[in-house]
């Protein structure tokens, strides 16, 4: 019934979900069903998934946890109705020994009753806000993956997970950040406002136009660069650890849920 | 009763106000009353005064308008009982064609039943924020005036009245500056977020160790200057304006409301 290619901003969350669990759709969900909430998945068993969980709750700005599933459930009530998270995103990663897979379109293959999804919030929700506002988000502009660093930003350690924050970078003039931080003030289960802005070397980042992950973008002499806490810790943190088994979204791949952005609004 | 010497943070906005009145209370009313609203007064005849109330609403950052009483009227039931506007700040500044006079300790003799006074919100408010959420504010700490600038950014001509923006300066680290954008957005009638932060080249400020107004602080390496509007701004625009008549309060000799700063506060 959904072609990948028949998506777009205006698709319904569930059309996006039932083309990537058909098969059809294997590519990013940036810029599919504008408006809702697409969340960052980490898939646990439930013997680590306790302890990820603490290190979620002592680190809330690379990991907002929106939702949490019972152990072996593939669907998720608080996310949306008809949802299979074995099937419904586009492009998944399993992590074995802290050895990361290439993509696979789904892992109902490797689902085991003891498993629990994490659904994590995700910029692409700030992002959408930011836009709204009037405010250009550069990498959007220039049609490339948003800029990520390793920073030397140390995260709390808990539940056995550690590591350092991870965080991406969008460009504003002076007046723009301040706005930019308003809005994404907003949005704490979103990551929230910045962790930094300015000088990229005080959090340990020597070259910005060299990210750790995704692609570089211009910054004009009038712009300071605003690092905001990033969806990308968390795979980094399950490396770091080793991890025996876990699954995880492929990056830009999200599960798409049937909350508004609005929703996760604080006012 | 209220010897100037016996006020301290703890006072009443009223007790200050009734040693204001009786000529006890002439210095500057930082650090009375805290927790209480102080306001910036302009003070003009009804035939200017629509004029700048509308330049006000075209510019709400640096002029954000608590209360306006009727023509000849010197309390204001808005601001609090028993406020007699004419003698309850503490000093006060003359305007006669564009000229201020030295500070006076009261202006009931020069009152006309046709002065609006125009009540104006404050820094204090937000800085007393800041400090209850654990923020330093420099120049309290160096036991010096904020350092003020003329900058080059335009107001709103609007009632015959315009000119460029004053700015008000409190340095902060990156992480700080963030919070302090949130905090200081929470209070839109005083001075809300700033209007720009780092490079002061941009708003056409050349040497941030020589205040136009005020005091200069000190600005650490790893900090950012983060730039407010200011409540001189509206003196220099009367001043500017070449202003025939008109009062306000002597800068950082304010008016006590009984307006608790939390009501001023968005949410």
């Amino acid at each position: 019934m959904s072609s990948a290619s028949s998506l777009d901003a205006y698709s319904t969350p569930l059309a996006v979900r039932l083309s990537a669990r058909e098969g059809a759709l294997t590519g990013p969900t940036a810029g599919l069903a504008n408006g809702f909430v697409q969340v960052n998945l980490v898939i646990l068993p439930e013997a680590q998934a306790n302890g990820f969980l603490r290190f979620c709750q002592a680190n809330p700005k690379p990991c907002p946890v929106l939702a949490v599933s019972e152990p072996g459930a593939r669907g998720c009530e608080a996310l949306g109705d008809d949802i299979d998270i074995a099937r419904d995103v586009p492009a998944y990663r399993i992590y074995r020994n802290g050895q990361a897979s290439d993509s696979v379109a789904e892992v109902a293959d490797v689902w085991r009753d003891d498993l629990v999804t994490i659904a994590l919030g995700c910029s692409f929700t700030f992002e959408h806000a930011l836009q709204l506002d009037g405010l250009g988000v550069r990498h959007i502009e220039q049609g490339r993956n948003v800029p990520m660093f390793n920073t030397t930003l140390p995260l709390t350690t808990a539940g056995g997970f550690g590591g350092n924050l991870v965080v991406s970078m969008r460009p504003y003039s002076a007046a723009e950040a301040i706005r930019a931080i308003q809005i994404t003030t907003r949005y704490p289960q979103a990551h929230g406002a910045p962790v930094h802005l300015g000088d990229p070397t005080l959090i340990g980042i020597t070259d910005i136009d060299s990210p750790d992950y995704g692609d570089s973008v211009s910054v004009a002499d009038d712009e300071l660069p605003l690092f905001w806490a990033c969806g990308v810790t968390p795979q980094q943190v399950l490396i770091d650890a080793g991890i025996a088994f876990a699954i995880t979204h492929s990056p830009g791949h999200m599960l798409l849920t049937d909350i508004p952005d609005s929703h996760l609004s604080l006012l």
